[in-house]
């Protein structure tokens, strides 16, 4: 799969919020993500411009776990890449075996997400902890689409949200080690 | 997690099974196992004596999924190693996610498994397709607990099934690729 995503920071939501509602997004869920990000022991990802994390997002009283490796990003504008997730029932096994294998815990991203859904795209407002408010734009699109369209598409709508700049190619990670 | 285990080579199963319930083992079920070993991309597992696997288990018309990582064997007789289990949602998704790693699936093990309990002990007959017929009795240790003494237990265990040769600390995937 992969995700054809652009990403603007904000200094706040209250416009964002109001737009959403005009434009019919509707607010699915809001989650607690916490993001614990390895790198490999035989390639450095920050230069391959891949990822591998472990999340987890306290749901009902249980922590829901997803494993996801992430690809080098695909184009000059945005943040499309190759995405794989699984879930995993249990984080600290997880992590455990990861680190027998050799990869090294990097950092750990704590945002809150607010989750809304527009037609095809999922929009999420993120307050990401010690590095601000972004808002997403996503779409997954299949291995060999043609990503122009969709990626006009996410622009289109970041415009009817009123957000013409600040889009931000780098991720939580990258900002966050600034 | 330590896993003590010794597994023996047999001809067949009849006297073992007589064997089981005459010493009081109770068989909890009988699984079809599919296990696929993968190598690591910066060093060779067959050195070190790890193990990477994602396993395979057809359960209620769905598939059991679990990935487990094994130390080294820890001592000369036994095939006592580490071992760190997780389980995932999804084989297919987890080993697309170790190849982006460059991790390369080495072989595929399928093996039939009778599983009996015994006090603390876990004794498996395992059909091996390819390989043959093997009996494998385990108890779980801690990560510094002296494992002598549940050692001398599984062999004592061996003689009252009447097996006293055959011991093989080799794992299947090698026996597979003599």
């Amino acid at each position: 799969m992969i995700e054809v995503e652009v990403k603007a920071s904000v200094k706040d939501f209250t416009d964002v919020k109001k737009n959403l509602i005009k434009i019919g997004a509707i607010k699915i869920k809001n989650e607690h993500q916490r993001d614990v990000y390895y790198n490999a022991p035989h390639k450095d990802f920050v230069e391959t411009d891949e990822a591998l994390r472990i999340r987890e997002i306290p749901e009902n009283g249980e922590n829901k776990v997803i494993l996801t490796y992430k690809g080098a990003k695909m184009d000059d504008v945005s943040k499309t890449r190759k995405e794989i997730e699984v879930e995993v029932f249990d984080a600290e096994n997880m992590g455990l075996i990861l680190e027998n294998l050799d990869f090294r815990s990097a950092a750990t991203v704590k945002k809150d997400r607010d989750i809304y859904h527009l037609d095809e795209f999922i929009i999420t407002l993120d307050t990401v902890y010690k590095v601000g408010k972004f808002v997403e734009i996503e779409i997954e699109a299949q291995e060999n689409e043609d990503t122009s369209i969709p990626l006009k598409k996410i622009f289109e709508t970041y415009k009817k949200l009123g957000i013409e700049e600040g889009f931000e190619r780098r991720s939580y990670l990258e900002l966050m080690e600034l």
